[in-house]
């Protein structure tokens, strides 16, 4: 049995890990969709799809369980009447979603899919709006993520990019 | 001679069935174009253009004037520059705009349309994101949208699903 | 009961017509999607979702049968896996579809939604593509049409559009 | 007095130069619209909206007529309803528009422009599709074009494209 | 040598004439891409790219430098890892952007173009919101963009324009 | 080292396995994208990205080299000047790729990527258009793909799909 989980993994953090070894305990394997793929360079999603597959991937190498992630990476359409269409004609099949988003929860139970819920591990410390902060401020985000994204993310001045960014949108607009 | 009103309907409320009724004084018949068609489940756009066209059309046909009133989709295509040669390719041909928007008034204006104000039937109570709101905090919502409106809302569980939504804004992104 | 038809409507014919007609026999009401709405002025889409919403309804209105019939402009999307939902959240709720492409058949009845066919009434007649033939190369495409329908294509000077159109195509592009 | 001339210019020809000199004895200016200019690296349109524009630009330079020249690329939409306005809130106004396309001449006759046609030069010569077919059989496509076209042709490697393109084209598909 | 400078020009101010006069004392010729160009009538972007074309046009014929400005619309396609290969795949050829934006300057930086800042011209006057919060409240917005641009922003009323959009923003959504 | 290789795997056949397995001699992993990923239910491209995936997933399982192959759907923009950033902004970074297609070669190869060719395993066997039509036809395209993937189309009655398709594409359109 194959279980879903969707996020934008900006960056995957401590607590995406934890939810993907929960669901792991449940599922044969996991499907990783990272959403909002065509994204980045922007506050709220500073990494390229490609970057947040390689940052993923790492990790479960390192973690030993790449052979049961499956890794996906989805545009976003902006119309959430076909969302889950979409999500079904991109990743492979997948028979539970695990999700605590409440649009995700609804949007799923409606199409009748079977959904679950991931326990929060400290969301007050995994989380990726609190990261990407931690980031501009020279905050300990480091703490927060694998390492071996850490590592992705200096290799890619990935703390560079954000704080551009962040000037950019604290900027006087042109 | 037929008269054109744009709207989101979301959801179609007293105010919008007034103004159409104001239209069918002075035209033979009312084009209701549904804007926005494509979205749904956010919290501006609840409803998707499906249940939005059935909450006018039932309306309607309570009213007796289904035989008056054609009811149009219309998907925003995000140019305002075209919006008036987009809503016209659309929807069947109509002589007079009906708005009170200043955008729309100004862009059909340009365009060389007549364009009429519909009165204003008390604006504070019959107003989307008001009733939004008010479906959201346990409000007297019921009053302001036609008995028909009520119950097709209650079938497809809208309250429930404008909930969800709200949850999901205000609660920390990932 | 409602049943759904698809179709261009390239112009809105009498085989058209009649399947309509066949589908008010089973359903209290059709609903009437006008599809690739987005697209007109081409040698297969001749005619905007706007012109086609008219010959429809006035075809309907003449025929008494436009308090049965509900008229929705759908657009193409181009991702097929994503059609049936796109349909769902465009047009009102409806039980069966009605369709003899073999590619829509099988959309639907993939979604779980029971497909009906359409007796074929004299199909080398009522076709789309042979009418618009017609009207090129000067044939009698006006008793293959509704009469309001082909009143209304001479109001808006469709048979000269169709063979600027034409002529077009077999031009040596630029 | 501006006039407006749309064309895809793949490559910018003898036959264009004609027909923007004959402009521009009617008129003070000349707005040339590069369109589809999205689209690059393709039988139909090989060049990239910058090639074209950097072709374009040089003629008139070397021509002495680059400060009543006014070129700019204009993107397809593949909405022929939408053409007119998506061409007029993108290049700079005009008042004539100068094509012996019969779609465009319609479409932009229906919106109420004036439409002129430019005189034919040796049309079987100064023909897109004719040069880039010589460009693929080795044949003299350079008598055609503008020298400084030539020039830039050959800058950008370009025959040698067509030629990747076109076997391409040839190739089984995978 | 081309130097690049990409803006909105919402509208083209004299701020921004600096700038370009400032990269022709660097450079043979500057190429001025008005960036967001598929957007107008909003607070952000109320003209037009056709209208903001005729703005710096005019403005660099009385400047004598038209000559020397290559001006491109460039639609924004708001995927920002393709943005560096859309502008070069839009504008003619240039070897140096100027910029003082640090998403551009970065997105152009990782690209491998050298990147040049340019003066900044009195920032508190000659900024694009500014002005138009100018044109809302009857400020002295005159002062701040060249003669022919005021002349041409009366044309088309666009003072006017911009209040109807305010009026639009401040008002209460339906 | 990772190199990369870009197909439309309609479907997943023993040429592919071959190639990729080519591949893996002389890189540590290979990226497989899975190329016009949107689109399905096509003459041709009649499976969905889910579908392609799950075959290519499981033929890698079977071939025991599932930790060294990251597979990644790849949507199409249909803007080839823009096509290499897109790929490189959706797969894991990589250092070669494969690919025996003129126009993909000359694409990477403009943008400095090494290119190199794969050995072709009889071509004429091993073709995604033939391995449809003996679909079609009745003929032995088991053959030519991996059993598990002719189990994977058997799950899906995919053959029957096809079928469906292909008699609507030599149908009378409407």
């Amino acid at each position: 049995m194959r279980g879903l989980i969707v996020g934008r993994f900006q960056p995957f953090h401590l607590g995406h890990l934890s939810a993907v070894k929960e669901i792991l305990q449940q599922c044969d394997q996991v499907v990783i969709a990272i959403g909002s793929a065509q994204y980045s360079h922007t506050k709220e999603n500073p990494f390229t799809a490609s970057e947040r597959y390689e940052m993923i991937h790492r990790t479960c190498e390192y973690e030993g369980i790449s052979d049961r992630a499956l890794i996906v990476p989805v545009t976003d359409i902006n119309q959430n009447a076909l969302w889950v269409a979409h999500v079904r004609a991109t990743v492979p099949e997948f028979r539970v979603i695990y999700t605590n988003n409440p649009l995700t929860m609804r949007l799923f139970g409606e199409a009748g899919y079977e959904v679950r819920q991931t326990r929060m591990y400290s969301r007050e410390r995994y989380c990726g709006s609190l990261i990407r902060e931690q980031m501009i401020n020279g905050g300990h985000w480091e703490q927060n993520v694998p390492e071996v994204v850490v590592e992705r993310i200096r290799e890619i001045r990935g703390v560079e990019r954000i704080r551009a960014i962040f000037n950019l949108s604290k900027d006087i607009s042109q």
